[in-house]
């Protein structure tokens, strides 16, 4: 993540680019290009940023976008409006593939809250990234489509496998067994089971059992309850 | 997504409740709960809403957790911290995945600004669902972490797969509720819980439990042998 900037055009909201600092970090990014900000530094970047000032003193203030950009190797724009001049657009997660397979710099350019990005602007991006909408209503906070962004290059770039840290202490099949026994056994001696005619009873609390997938701990207080209820 | 209902717990800061639900409109969702907020309807609710104030206006306001997802049959707390009680956990995308397997009402809580959700609230929900964050800092903005959520739901629904058959007879929160309490009346008389002492065994078994995503039937189960100690 460390060949990626962000680069903000032109923003009229200080507390956006607070919101936009805290989005960053978040998702493990840090390096941020403001383009002739309407107020920067302002304490409503501060207080939204909550935890990121990091971020907002490191950030890099530039006169026009050319500066922020010129050694970039890949320019990604995010935009969501058609424009007249067709530009290569893909969806955000499509986006972040293209951008992990550049190894160079890359920017990721987010237009003024008012109106975007404009066309000489789009004309320096090689992609128009476009954010997937629900409605008609498509008026992403700027701060918010840079959260999502963040987001999905965060998981692009992850590739290892969560370790769940319940997995290593899961019955085994003899435990789970002996607990399935235990409760058969209780279940006739309170009457609720008549072996003669058991029906689906033990199939269909098996079914629920193993869909828990218990622990040896829990087998171990379930069995507890069952010899609780035995010696009352 | 109209089974969907995005449950707010406590928002102590109007503005987010604006963003939280423009975050939603973006993404074709608009059924909005908040329990007991600390200022709404406000101003600033308004204004950062920015277009979206259809979705403020169609808001319910509740004075309690479980008004406001009593009759839901699956519910999903977004928390970024570990938990002594171990509830599944499920990062955001696999959390969406679980929710497109199910037909019946569905809630995603979302905890307040400072502190998220309690001990209490997350053993309402079934799993705990996580946003991968790139770094040590995982503090979210509620509204951004909602703009996450309400994206991969929409890309869920998009690619959307069969509904898994068991899911439409999941229990309501109110029937393992009502299980919770004839369980605990029953290990105190069996004289397996202390009620002076009960260390962690009642959220021991919830989150069993919960694991399992209990049916109607199943609880109906359960219940008849919880009546059937009590009469041997």
């Amino acid at each position: 993540m460390q060949n990626i900037r962000i680069v903000m055009v032109n923003p009229s909201h200080p507390g956006n680019i607070g919101a936009a600092a805290r989005a960053m970090k978040t998702m493990g990014l840090n390096r941020l290009y403001l383009v002739a900000p309407r107020y920067f530094p302002h304490p409503d970047a501060t207080a939204m940023a909550a935890g990121a000032e990091d971020i907002l003193q490191a950030a890099i203030v530039v006169p026009d976008l050319l500066t922020a950009i010129k050694e970039c190797q890949l320019v990604l724009g995010l935009s969501a409006r058609q424009r007249e001049i067709p530009l290569p657009s893909l969806d955000v997660r499509e986006g972040v593939k293209q951008a992990a397979q550049c190894s160079g710099e890359i920017a990721f350019l987010f237009g003024r809250e008012s109106n975007g990005l404009n066309n000489d602007e789009l004309q320096r991006c090689h992609y128009q990234i476009q954010i997937p909408c629900g409605s008609e209503y498509t008026s992403l906070n700027v701060a918010a489509a840079m959260q999502i962004l963040c987001y999905e290059l965060l998981l692009a770039k992850k590739t290892e496998v969560n370790n769940d840290p319940m997995a290593s202490n899961l019955a085994s099949v003899e435990e789970i067994a002996g607990f399935y026994q235990h409760l058969e056994e209780s279940l006739i001696e309170i009457g609720f089971l008549n072996p003669e005619q058991p029906k689906l009873l033990m199939q269909r609390l098996k079914a629920l059992y193993q869909r828990a997938q218990l622990t040896t701990t829990e087998i171990n207080l379930l069995r507890g309850i069952l010899r609780a209820i035995k010696i009352k």
